[in-house]
């Protein structure tokens, strides 16, 4: 089984355990999505990236990163599996799409929008 | 290699051909996946459960679900990638944790925050 | 004074006497705005429309509403003092355009985004 | 009438005339809210504080921020009116409550969030 097959079996198994699936509607799992993110960008506030990087090294920074991301990671695999969505799919899917938005010469060294990278 | 490994193997690959590493500090990588779970969140606007439910085999919409979980996804790979976390190693810790916040008998078809529960 | 303009002066003086002013980028303000958005959002999390009517009468929810609507309404004033921006200028302007991006006789009863509006 | 009450009462009436209360439960409108913020989040991504600083004086710029600061803005005025909130006298109390949490000679010049200010 794939790493996402394996995780979201275990997910699934822990939320019946609890009987949780009634409040797990699609709109309630990506609004938890969104809270999720928004506690990991929270680890950012106040912060330049000079004291982020050095925070990197930081044993509690560093597991509390660890455990934002793991609850993105739970909530996008509920999500995922809520709509019948294949991630390693629609992430191999996307990677193409986007390759094909932005061409490797045209987007070289730019950050802009890819609508406006033929103005 | 997991799904997860592969995935950043070609995201690093799709990033350093177009030389967009220098953009992606910690912060903005956040900040990015924060906006691609906003994004997630749109396609739930205004609607009810039973809504997004009826429109769960909607083709046009399944596939704005899809392209819109990749982004999270990968970001999210990008972000992994850019603090030294494993993500299948951290999403199996969070479970083990969560097991233990809300155990099984107490959290029963309750949504009270684990906080909450002893009360 | 306007309410705008008192409050602004009000913060202003609490950021000053705290030598604050430095972490105040336009980004790290937005970002935080963002934050508190999302704390606002939390007490939504996993509750029914009809739970959270009820809830409006439930004097410890009120005052965390309370407080999590004055914490976006800060951070937006300080945004918009620190972007030269009129908030109420900027919403008076905005209701208009939204006027004629939405006709009354074509939206009357219907949520879909105005792009679709004439489909 | 304050600048809250006289934008609230034009909110509700281009709300009225379009027949949209029916869509506009508290966590609709909250839900909204967050995309709002996020689109105002949207305007710094990937660009550092120098190049922000420097786009607050183009013009295109500026009107970006404009509207979505009142986007922002018109979303938590509704929100307020739903929950029955006077969003100036929550502000002044919560002034008043971080005043308390962060004392200004403690405070000063620090970015720590304030549960750790007496460690």
């Amino acid at each position: 089984m794939s790493d996402f097959a394996t995780l979201t079996a275990l997910l699934l198994k822990f939320r019946d355990e609890r009987n949780w699936k009634q409040f797990h509607t699609l709109k309630n799992l990506i609004l938890s999505l969104n809270l999720e993110s928004a506690e990991l960008l929270e680890l950012m506030q106040w912060k330049t990236d000079e004291e982020i990087a050095a925070l990197k090294s930081d044993p509690a920074f560093r597991q509390a990163l660890k455990d934002e991301c793991a609850d993105v990671l739970l909530y996008l695999l509920l999500v995922a599996e809520d709509a019948g969505i294949d991630l390693n799919e629609a992430a191999l899917e996307k990677l193409k799409k986007n390759a094909e938005k932005y061409p490797a010469d045209e987007a070289y060294g730019s950050a802009k929008k890819y609508t406006r990278l033929k103005q």
